[in-house]
């Protein structure tokens, strides 16, 4: 199972549209999809199709109870606790996420790393903890986390895997250049850097696909 | 402008098609789509696809010239040069990424970074060199870089891109979450993680669109 790419065009939008609404003082009652697309110069059809993602459609000449839109965005960009996530593999890639500070805008955070590498235990320079694999599954049934990054070698992020399912995690942010195998019930996006870049080196030599 | 999911997809797995071709031995003189996709586990249709995609269709019954089609893609995935990129901004996650040992697979590398701080100047622990931004256009000049990497935070983006289309990149991977003026003739592929992990996360909560 993958993302659609809307979505996560959806998704970089919303914070945009949420600052919009707490920015008008005073608020108006309501306020039409159009309005919305001429402040932030998007395209009407694009701020309608954003906003059914989270609330539904407007009504016909009146638009959103702003409050309401408000609040949905509010609630979808912040749902309480539903956003925490672990970490498995503290390497490079793995600090990286967990210091990284874009996160917040979104109502998502890794907030705790694991791996087997003693080394990499301790705090990150961001202040988050790497703690030892074996604290993983009592961290997370605490926690109750559902969500969890892997950032181990490729040959090791079945091991990863696993563990995170074991631990409760139903949802999985996979960097790993791997497919992994994931119980029915898990949704898995893959991450793959080097493709993407990759990609783009591809486009820029114009290597159109050979007909 | 965007990449196309599916040509990521196809990115991905093109080293498993070269890994496989190089591993047999001794090398057949033709091979098929369906004793690749047997081989590799994925279906034909989509074996067929990624190959049309490096080096056009299998002739029917006889499929494709062993090793016109290994060449071929490791043409594709190991360009001389044409992977070279530079990245500006060499905080967490731009160090993450020029030490980031995944991308030479497919034939692209993250040569060396650029920063403004010059706290952040020097080798990184990879022992990539992160200079001074002033340096940026010249090693560009000279090395005919076209790829670039912008891993500051979104309020100096512009600036960053700026920079690297003036010193004759042509193609920016955009890590930082905002939206870039770009010249015509300049691509650009925007990755924000705090969107993708947002977007598990709703997923998780299984909230579906609103109707």
């Amino acid at each position: 199972m993958r993302d659609k790419g809307s979505h996560i065009a959806t998704f970089v939008r919303l914070p945009l549209y949420r600052n919009y609404l707490r920015s008008l003082s005073p608020r108006p009652e309501h306020i039409s999809a159009s309005s919305i697309a001429s402040a932030l110069a998007f395209g009407e059809v694009q701020v309608r199709k954003d906003l059914a993602y989270v609330c539904g459609g407007g009504r016909p000449r009146v638009g959103y109870v702003t409050e309401d839109l408000l609040s949905r965005l509010e609630d979808v960009l912040g749902r309480r606790g539903a956003g925490e996530a672990v970490l498995v593999g503290a390497g490079k890639i793995g600090r990286a996420l967990l210091d990284y500070g874009g996160f917040s805008g979104y109502g998502v955070d890794i907030v705790a790393g694991f791996d087997t590498d003693t080394r990499a235990l301790g705090l990150t320079p961001g202040g988050k903890s790497v703690m030892e694999i074996s604290e993983l599954e009592p961290f997370c049934k605490k926690r109750k986390i559902r969500l969890g990054v892997i950032s181990v070698p490729a040959s090791h992020a079945q091991e990863a895997c696993d563990l995170l399912v074991a631990a409760g995690v139903r949802a999985i942010w996979c960097f790993a250049p791997t497919r992994l195998s994931i119980p029915d019930g898990v949704i898995i996006r893959y991450e793959n850097l080097a493709a993407s870049l990759a990609v783009l080196a591809a486009r820029l030599d114009d290597l159109s696909p050979v007909r």
